[in-house]
């Protein structure tokens, strides 16, 4: 990825007034520090062994909320006016960004509503009320609760907080690139995993712009690949299946505005299959005691699965959640099984 | 617990030329920084909100090999001369203080040799192994392993690394409250797991050089409660037998050593069961993505067994490890499940 690329997107975005700058994320960063955890940065002697390199495990599934979306999702809300606080927000959600904004709404004492599909687990609908959202159930799939969500904020008035597509919502995300430099700043590469590819344009901004030659890699699951195809192929089927263990990373469409960031700043996406998530779920349990959901390890998956081809010296993997329900385990640990008739990780 | 106690301890210690003191873990400190984890100390609001304190885990789970055992081996080692560490080093150990050990060795050159009894998991067999170490089956109990260990080391020569009555095992362990305590120094509690004492002694006389005024309480496992018996009735029965889901803490016999200073530094000491040890494990997983072994929730399960009678506004918590089996969680999940029909935690 060139300076020529940033440089370009820096410049249009600037002439639209509407972009994601590093600066951003650096103001990002000082308005969140009071009030998200700074999550723990760890090493694995073992892993280092395994991939060849220093890994540092940046651990967001110990954020509040237990992911990172509780950043991008509280910053959003500081850059409201009053009036807008007053209506309260909404959104369309069965997972993290739910329980994240959430939360972000009930401590800065506003209205949510929380759109989710019929069929969201009870578990998920509770967390997501404890954290003081009014949850509304309807259709049978995400996208019939989304257009329900929007034809609600019609009526409401409530301010829609989109769960990536947002550059308010990124440059809250980024914040976690901004700590892991903070933490070991001699990381060269960052690799993340992508859904609508909020957190992955919010990092890759940030880390470009304290070093423009630190990597960024994206990951997604094999079974939802629609970043991927957009990047490699510009490819952007709208009603493409998605069924993978890393629900939280399983969307159909990429954003419009993430996939302009990615494209200019992003140095490559690759997949991974849900035995290759399986198999680091079980891996960072048992090597690490962490806890990741299948989003939150498939960047570690990928690392396993790229170590050979991932030129790093210091490679910072970023645990994106840890929301995963402990009666899927034992499914997951049958898929890993599989994997590791396949070889993996070696 | 009175000053009175405590310096009579030091006196009579200092007299016999063999004691724990302050200073000798801060020793330890400042030996161990550079080759052990600092591991995180981490806050939960929603554990904050359940008990009505300020509450601080200490991540041993995350310290290398899984466990705080690791200091205090290292220490041991330390203090070792050439000649003895030519020698090599020897134990008997089913669990944390065999993996610590041999990881400890085999970082210092040195060789060691576990006896384990012949049933021990393959599982813990080949970790062992893996960190370096020559592991010896011998006998059907831990007893009989360890009459072979002691046998053996005659022939040998080695030096024996004894699991917690040893000073240097200590002050290595202590190290865990100095660290604690340079991470949040308002810590006026500190909640510790105890088998045979070792972990305790350490964090105890560590934490009082510092300020004496904090709080030291002890947990052990209702089925395992050598030194509780000991603590409060005086009474030290041989042959008892312990059965729990904490096998970590499974000590028949206190230390001679560790009663001792344990009688003169800890404050209190209380028990819980199998059903509340699994609970905490299974809380911290969902809520906090962190894997305890039954010792390693021990402590946790104290606070939340006897929140209302423990005057702290910030209590620190010791996960002392996270060394369990994934296999055994369907059981941990029916014994939590059964705990929470009797409605813990609260």
């Amino acid at each position: 990825m060139g300076t020529r690329k940033m440089f370009k997107y820096q410049q249009r975005s600037e002439e639209l007034g509407n972009c994601l700058t590093g600066d951003k994320v650096y103001t990002a960063f000082e308005r969140l520090t009071p009030i998200v955890h700074r999550t723990p940065l760890i090493t694995s002697a073992t892993t280092n062994r395994i991939v060849g390199k220093q890994v540092y495990f940046k651990l967001e599934n110990q954020q509040k909320t237990g992911a990172f979306k509780f950043r991008g999702a509280s910053y959003k809300l500081m850059q409201l006016t009053q009036e807008e606080l007053d209506r309260g927000v909404i959104t369309a959600s069965a997972g993290n960004h739910a329980q994240g904004l959430a939360h972000a709404s009930t401590k800065l004492g506003i209205e949510s509503t929380i759109f989710m599909p019929e069929s969201t687990p009870e578990a998920k609908v509770s967390a997501t009320k404890a954290y003081g959202a009014k949850v509304v159930l309807a259709g049978e799939s995400f996208q019939e609760a989304f257009e329900a969500s929007k034809k609600y904020q019609l009526q409401s008035g409530a301010v829609y907080v989109h769960p990536f597509d947002d550059h308010d919502i990124m440059a809250g995300q980024g914040t976690v690139a901004l700590e892991m430099l903070q933490q070991e700043d001699r990381l060269d590469t960052l690799i993340v995993p992508i859904g609508g590819g909020g957190l992955i344009s919010g990092v890759a901004v940030a880390a470009k712009h304290v070093n423009k030659n630190i990597q960024i890699i994206g990951v997604q699951a094999s079974n939802a690949p629609a970043m991927y195809n957009a990047f490699h192929h510009r490819s952007y089927p709208k009603n493409a299946t998605v069924d993978t263990i890393a629900e939280g990373i399983a969307v159909k469409q990429p954003g419009k505005h993430t996939s302009e960031i990615i494209h200019e700043y992003v140095d490559d996406i690759v997949t991974v299959t849900d035995e290759e998530i399986a198999s680091s779920i079980l891996y960072m349990l048992e090597r690490n005691k962490t806890l990741m959901e299948g989003a939150g390890a498939a960047a570690l998956a990928g690392l396993f699965a790229y170590k050979d081809k991932i030129k790093s010296k210091h490679c910072g993997i970023v645990v994106s959640g840890g929301n995963i329900d402990l009666d899927v385990m034992p499914h997951i640990q049958k898929l890993a099984q599989k994997a590791a008739k396949e070889h993996f990780p070696a």
